[in-house]
């Protein structure tokens, strides 16, 4: 694990099942954003943080490959991974792994820019805010 | 059904159900929250322009009893109705019921408070703001 | 709107805002599966009807562009369209646009494929179920 | 906190906020349930290995006061305490409190029976399962 890169353990939650009996798709589209928040804690600096100094990070584009259900009961590692990182934009890729096996469950992408919390104008984040850029290099 | 009551009919969706095969309870209280938004546009004036305007009806409480469980592929009618409003406080009430069974799934109740959107401090509805209060009455 | 295309409007619930202002990026995933259903229902054989049948529709992968934040209080169009049916692997397009303006506010695509509901191997529909096939062509 | 009480650490997820700014009101309900999880893991009988064995534990009743909103970047303790257990009827309290100032966020009350997982029909816990009833005692 370099120093933009990040993994933390996580069990399902019962809600997040579906009837099929395993973890709906759409909720590690959930689990990606709680990566990139996680992410951002351990660099220090928190995305509540952030957004309390007017810079917001939308979601531009997200990917997601599901290769095998995650099930309740199990544990999993999610791990992301920063891609690019350039001021403008930033690409996360993600992938979850069954804990005991190591088998890969899921991977993904998200695509980011940064905005003005206020105006929604993009941002340039090594410019306008250079302590913000440092933790995603 | 008087002014003050208002029924929708609704189809759960697969990700409202978890791995008992059945909607997860918590889906309900969001059903409840859909009734109070769709009551409010019935009675033209919506909620979005209620926030629109300054006003806010967060929730102080919420109680919901299951007594048969709500299944995907079935159809049920919400009904909501306004049993206390007096400018200061709205309690409403909420049945689900089974459209073609007409036997009662979920009860429950929510109390709300009106307050200003932007200091959260309460609002007296039928003083400040009488056209809004009227759609309640 | 061919015979695989389909759509339906859609309001945002409250409960699918963050506090960004704008619906949650995860929730348009769940809006290509309402889509899906309901494309089902439209051309005679619902979902629940089919996994009753013993086939299921999982996810193989998802991908979501987000264009334009749709906002609590607007009205939207949601719309799926077949991109291929082969009989094994079922391909869907969504474009999601405000019903006012006709800008396309997100795109995305779903990957699926047809699985047992007991044992999960792969079903062939064309072969296995020509009667559920044929809603797909 | 005795044998049949519970606390754990918990922040918002961003996913749970929506346009007020806040935690919506639906997830404490949610939460009540992770509360019920990580007890029974707590106690050493996973909710998970119950399902397997036959049992699963469907919520009768719940209710919530929201006192004051949590929100994303805050960190709170979430305590649940069983109020009642008579192997065959369980009743689970909850407290949500903010981890900085001690206040009482939210509280709540859940009540539970114990059904056959295939049948659904009633099952008394202490007769039938004297290892499950244990942990709630």
């Amino acid at each position: 694990m370099g120093k933009t890169s990040f993994e933390f353990e996580r069990t399902p939650f019962y809600y997040e099942t579906d009837k099929m009996g395993i973890v709906h798709h759409s909720n590690y589209i959930r689990w990606f954003e709680e990566t990139r928040v996680a992410y951002m804690g351990m660099r220090g600096y928190s995305y509540s943080k952030m957004e309390e100094n007017g810079v917001m990070i939308p979601v531009l584009a997200v990917d997601c490959r599901y290769k095998i259900p995650v099930k309740f009961g199990q544990t999993v590692l999610i791990r992301g991974n920063i891609e690019l990182f350039d001021g403008l934009r930033l690409n996360v890729a993600y992938e979850i792994v069954d804990k005991d096996t190591g088998r890969v469950c899921v991977t993904g992408h998200s695509e980011h820019c940064f905005v003005d919390a206020k105006t929604f104008r993009p941002v340039r984040l090594n410019k306008q805010h250079p302590d913000m850029a440092e933790i995603f290099t």
